[in-house]
């Protein structure tokens, strides 16, 4: 049976006698349900577009718990959600925490919503301890992490730091022909007002993001938490192999300049290559366009993306140039040519060692085990990196299904999320 | 610079002293040109779908060049053209010779259309040489052999044989919603009396076809004239390949089910295969569709077709159950799995050796090279074949370019086919 999400479903994955104190496992649940009440599909799925109605309805919601938890509550101009727990010395770099409850279409319950939820309650059980961090702590919930109605993520971590212009987001347009500035402007927001969002990093301390870990590697170490090191940025390279449009019938196997067969072998050798240049490094052809994709036609072009990640941007552009490099020999040989275009290439994010020690040793004083592993995928602690400390923790993922309606984590390992980011949070208001 | 088709242009590829009696090569060029002034595209390539007023117009032309033959010309129910050349003894089995006019979208000048001009131009020559022939001859123009509007090609040669009946028009349906059966009654046509096209095939002594290579053999060879053994029937089948859905950032090389890359050393196998069974087999995969086609996502599924051809049925059907076991192996051996389905399995049509000598001899005596090659590409011989004798003359392609406006044949080879074609119309209507 497929994991579906439902508060109930969610609360009969509490198989462990888990008790931390000031952490109720039944709130996790309840607030990851109330979160997921909006842009539920049939696919049992959850579709919250940024900007869209079901997104907005769930920022508001969680905007009421901010609240109710005695944040100082504010909207940047672009819609980023901020929880404020002063500190006892205000004029210190904050430490920032939270994630993003925008959703892909049909995406999962807890990618983003499990992030928020956690910084939130996490932020809660301090407070109630009695804590009162020296460093003030904000909450933040981003806009449109996902990217996938505009087609330009990681936007709110993008207006924090300062990347986000008003006149670039005339430029965005969703498949309605709508633009992200006028779907901003008509939710009331003010997308002229863009670059206000700005935060100078040197106020932010670190930036600290729970989430699900999106693959397996947990799941298969019986590990509760993911140390990450670092996120792998992609770089995307589009190939296309020009040969000869021939009659599937007529052309001899010897007389073919067959630009699928090119891409064929071309992928099988991109396969091998990775592990030839690091351990971490991932390479993938997910998009190939055939054309004209008859039949009984011989394809004349064939067009692929590839996209390569690693933490170590040296291999990673090693590795590019090697697939690159064998895209042509391969052409060459056959007598096709092929024509390459670059693509999105961001820098891969390191953790500083202190936030991986900090997470490590928080698992530790929890009793979880955890391990230390990268992200493959882009999170908005990638932009943050760049300009100040940020870390992130991962929690395990059933199967390593993500960005699908059976994303699912067990409420052990939410609420144990929760425990060690509360221990990662205190820390780092200590500093 | 690419060989567009003109009445100029044309002229200018008359390079040698080339001169038979009673056949005229500024005619063969006119009569192309005149054909080819319906259907002309902005790419220099021509468009007359079957049933459509640009393949109507070329049709009521060649029609009156029958009849200015004086041929006795009659139309079938579903619009196949004939013009009878009646001979000593009418109770004799007929000689039939022709091709079609309809083309493929921005299809070449010659495909078809030369077919019917050789046909008619050398009735023309027999008749006016003074040659009584003992068979009667009649030249046929078939309609939608190409099969590009309605996915029911060689269409006018089943209707003959008896493979068409009314009903079925009403089921192959064009991009516009437009049935075969409308297209033809809207038209005037009758295909409510599609079944009354059939003609015994016991009434027919053989099918001759002139038509273009439509590869390179003949220009590598330099030979004038291809002896058609056989054609070769295609076989085709649908692969899926169903893998996992992941992301490419988060899923390790070695833990992932990638279909495209299992599609991909497959197609890397399938290219080395056909020597192995037979000289003259072929098997392509020109289609593959992507699912979901992300550039950051590990395909979940590829669904590719093969397309086998060889004119040894027996060696192509191992072939194709040779692929088939290497798509379950590599599929297996990555922990996919892969579905299979059946598509189109047309047997091979043997041209009979008699006809092959006349070919051969015809080319001997008009002094010029020929070879024996089979076609790769279906022709409407091959349903004739079936039921009785069929033969093809091919001439040269330059570059082997067919479907495309870069279809070229020069005038010298069009009027050698011709003069081939007057002889072996002659040797068969002797018999």
């Amino acid at each position: 049976m497929k994991n579906i999400f439902s508060r109930d479903r969610l609360m009969a994955s509490m198989n462990e006698e888990l008790s931390y104190p000031f952490i109720d496992a039944k709130e996790v649940a309840e607030k990851l349900a109330l979160v997921n009440e909006f842009g539920q599909q049939e696919s049992g799925g959850f579709s919250r577009p940024p900007f869209g109605e079901q997104e907005i309805l769930a920022h508001n919601r969680f905007k009421e718990w901010l609240k109710e938890l005695g944040l100082d509550v504010h909207e940047d101009a672009v819609g980023n959600l901020f929880g404020r727990w002063e500190g006892e010395d205000p004029s210190l770099p904050i430490v920032l925490t939270g994630s993003h409850l925008d959703s892909v279409p049909h995406g999962g319950a807890f990618d983003g919503p499990l992030g928020c939820i956690s910084s939130l309650l996490a932020v809660k059980a301090l407070k109630a301890s009695g804590y009162k961090p020296k460093r003030s702590v904000e909450v933040v919930v981003f806009r449109d992490e996902e990217g996938t109605r505009f087609f330009n993520g990681l936007f709110g971590s993008r207006a924090l730091m300062g990347e986000i212009t008003a006149e670039s987001l005339h430029q965005f347009v969703d498949d309605n022909g709508i633009s992200m500035y006028d779907a901003m402007e008509k939710e009331g927001y003010l997308p002229k007002e863009a670059a206000s969002c700005y935060r100078d990093p040197k106020t932010i301390e670190c930036f600290l993001e729970l989430h699900i870990e999106q693959g397996k590697k947990l799941e298969q170490q019986q590990k509760k938490i993911g140390v990450v090191t670092g996120i792998a940025g992609p770089s995307w390279r589009t190939f296309t192999f020009h040969g000869s449009t021939d009659h599937a019938g007529n052309t001899p196997m010897n007389s073919r300049k067959d630009s699928v067969a090119a891409a064929a072998e071309w992928i099988t050798e991109i396969e091998k290559l990775p592990a030839l240049f690091s351990e971490t490094a991932v390479a993938t052809v997910g998009r190939m366009v055939v054309t004209p994709n008859g039949t009984n036609v011989i394809s004349g072009h064939v067009e692929a993306d590839v996209d390569v990640r690693d933490i170590d941007a040296s291999a990673r552009d090693r590795l590019v140039e090697e697939i690159t490099k064998k895209a042509h020999e391969i052409a060459e040989k056959r007598g096709l040519t092929v024509s390459v275009k670059d693509g999105v290439t961001v820098d891969p994010m390191l953790v500083p060692d202190h936030i991986q020690s900090w997470i490590q040793e928080a698992a530790e004083q929890v009793k979880v085990g955890s391990m230390k592993l990268h992200s493959g995928a882009g999170h908005d602690a990638m932009n943050i990196g760049k300009y100040t400390h940020a870390g992130m923790i991962f929690v395990p993922s059933v199967n390593g299904k993500s960005h699908s309606p059976e994303e699912w984590t067990t409420l052990d390992d939410c609420v144990i999320g929760v425990k060690v980011l509360s221990e990662v949070i205190k820390k780092a208001s200590e500093q």
